[in-house]
């Protein structure tokens, strides 16, 4: 007994030794951490311009050309930085900086570059360009890792072009069905398969096609994506960096309601059944029933609202809202979803429209790994950087990658909590400190050693 | 006196007579009016094809490749007729069937071919057709018109390319300022001259395209025009001939509500100011305002409700809202009209958005000139079909030829009162029975001579 009580007294003192060591050599190399967040923004506002609208407003919807363009400017950046490109058959983009044991799971970090109709120039993009530069500044600082670390850009973390977000994080945690890719179709009744294959990604089927983009069991370590918040709490209290412990339950409904339609001057009222009216009623019932939960946390939104024929002299004939609800709770989300579905039915009864309903997507809550979450809030204090615990109302790959690997987020402030709007803004300060979180985060996940002569 | 008396007498017995005659003369003529009302759908049907969406669903636009192509088919069909074909600046196309008096004013009679997204293929196009028809059935039975008979289809019916209807007639009326037209875009931000001159019509300027396209004071003597009913009186009362007696006062309202839009996940209710919802409250209070008149002729219609940027995780930042409302009284609609927009301006300031509206056109509604209805009703009493006279709410040219002379317009019955929808129909008989009711009245107004062989 003595003897194994001095054994392991000697293996604590060992340890304490070791990582109070690796906390100096981290804490020096933190205070040489050269990130310069001009040079990001600039980056930043290069990749901008891959739009399909005129800056500041950013459109990128998967597989356009300005997509592509965006790919091919990531793709450079990663090569610039010494990384090895890897892409998968759903478009995903990866860059490889070798560990020095090139067998251990990978610790991946990474966000997305495609943008939603008019959108802005941070959101996703910051954990990006903000990874790249992140491994750049550990490079310089003479970082070497021991297991692998990998730059990632999902493809398709919006759902503009097949109303399904996050498909390129859903295939690589196999949470992908074949019928569920198959089914969702672009405006030109196109499906992913199709549209991949013709700009030089996909495979012979969809089945291939996710087969092999899933990710094999226990391939990564740790997953971390830097992300602007896309809500107030940081600005409003002047927090620099959010440690994001979950990540809230999403879920995106479509609703059609079809009557017969009409002329707008010829038809009498009583005569009607308007499909816009019955659409109106149903944006309203989604807002009166996120009211009802009383939580902050519940939000709910009629994104879109579609009337045919969609002539100022004619009856709408169809109405489709696109609709999404959200909350950190999913059975208190559940319960929204199944009142807005209740609402729909009884509208559509008293208009005497015809309905149709489809749940697009319900995922469960997300829960950060504690392990990340004390690295973020770790590399933050040690950067004498002010952070707080938040979670994430916004929908990320994060919640996808969750399934399969212990995953984290680190959050910067951005303007009014602005995003999806041309006019998103995050300060280069905000930027350049997320990124050296970020960087000290991958250091602390990966281990590794740092050049003597930072020390 | 005694002389004076038998005069008079005489000359009341040559009128009799000659009325006799001409009555006797013009029954003898309908009696063998050949009109096949198969080989019009036909004809229609051909038509219908130059569809931007596919048959049944029709869609032609202003000035588009199958606009053009329905102009070229037009214009075939008058050479057919033996017309003579004119197209003024505006793109209005008339086909003209000589008088025996060439200088005295002409007998005018059409409808348009353009059609609003996925609309039917009877809405105008019968009163282009059927006029073609009539005149041609008029030639076979030997009809020689004293005053010029022209078939006319009008330019820009609908209001889909610019939001503004009637476009044709307005300015063959002289009601379309230059300014109007100049403010109008299409959804390329071009105006009714630059698309004009690309497909070959338009002038040097607005003011000169407007200024030539305008008919000279007292050039028409009458303008009857051919059309389905688009509501449900004649077939629900079983009645072939409706006797148009006013024309509805129709408005078109834009509404445009703007918040500041955000993300779906991350912004939370209280921050936000939802320009969609105001939209959906705005629809809902103009059929609380129309609803409110407590009259059966009122209808109100929101027909256009488009959110940006649309997209399903992004709260709405706009909402455009196109409205029509539309009365027989004048002073009533402009009641719902106020009612509106002092709604409109309640929701803006309830919901914290910016507000802009602007009402599109506001007219007043046209009465039928009484020599035109009792030329119709006489024709389809001649003709032994049932006529009841009637009101329409829906819009048309004739509610501006109405201001250059005097107007009248003839009704068959559709099916359920349906237009601006694909399955608008109107049956083969019942077109024939509008086409023969066109072409004895037509022959009443313009006045002329029948074939002997006739009698």
């Amino acid at each position: 007994m003595k003897t194994t009580k001095r054994e392991a007294l000697a293996w604590a003192r060992m340890l304490s030794l070791a990582v109070a060591l690796s906390v100096l050599l981290t804490c020096c190399a933190a205070q040489t951490l050269d990130v310069d967040g001009d040079k990001i923004v600039e980056v930043l506002t290069r990749l901008a311009n891959f739009s399909d609208h005129e800056n500041p407003a950013v459109t990128r919807i998967l597989f356009t050309p300005n997509d592509m363009l965006a790919r091919k400017f990531v793709k450079d950046l990663m090569r610039e930085a010494n990384l090895v490109i890897r892409e998968d058959p759903m478009g995903n983009i990866f860059g490889r900086w070798e560990g020095s044991d090139p067998t251990a799971p990978v610790v991946l970090t990474g966000s997305h570059t495609d943008a939603i109709p008019q959108a802005g120039m941070y959101d996703g993009t910051v954990g990006v360009i903000g990874a790249i530069e992140a491994v750049a500044a550990l490079q310089r600082a003479g970082f070497r890792p021991a297991r692998p670390l990998e730059v990632l850009m999902f493809s398709s973390e919006e759902p503009t072009r097949f109303g399904l977000s996050c498909s390129g994080s859903r295939a690589l945690a196999g949470a992908l069905r074949e019928e569920e890719l198959e089914g969702r179709r672009d405006a030109e009744g196109r499906h992913y398969l199709q549209v991949a294959n013709e700009v030089g990604y996909g495979a012979a089927s969809t089945s291939q096609l996710l087969a092999t983009s899933r990710l094999p069991p226990g391939a990564v370590a740790h997953f971390v994506e830097l992300h602007i918040e896309q809500g107030p709490l940081l600005e409003r209290e002047g927090v620099s960096i959010g440690v994001v412990t979950a990540i809230a339950a999403p879920s995106a409904l479509e609703v059609v309601f079809a009557g017969e339609g009409g002329h707008a001057g010829g038809q009498l009222m009583p005569d009607r059944n308007d499909a816009g009216l019955a659409g109106a009623e149903l944006a309203l019932a989604v807002e009166a029933a996120v009211l009802a939960t009383g939580a902050a946390d519940t939000v709910g939104t009629t994104g879109t609202f579609e009337v045919a024929p969609g002539a100022v002299n004619s009856v709408p004939r169809e109405a489709r809202l696109g609709i999404d609800i959200r909350d950190i709770d999913g059975p208190r989300r559940d319960g929204v979803v199944a009142a807005v579905l209740a609402a729909a039915q009884e509208i559509a009864e008293k208009r005497k429209v015809r309905l149709s309903s489809r749940v697009l997507n319900q995922d469960p809550p997300a829960t950060c790994h504690p392990d990340i979450v004390e690295a973020v809030a770790g590399a933050a204090q040690q950067l004498g950087l002010a952070s707080r615990r938040l979670v994430s109302r916004a929908y990320h790959d994060a919640l996808f990658m969750a399934r399969v690997a212990p995953t984290g987020m680190i959050f910067i402030p951005c303007r009014n909590g602005w995003s999806h709007r041309p006019d998103e803004f995050a300060s280069p300060a905000d930027i350049a400190n997320g990124v050296r979180v970020l960087a000290l985060t991958l250091a602390r996940l990966a281990g590794g050693e740092w050049a003597k002569s930072e020390l």
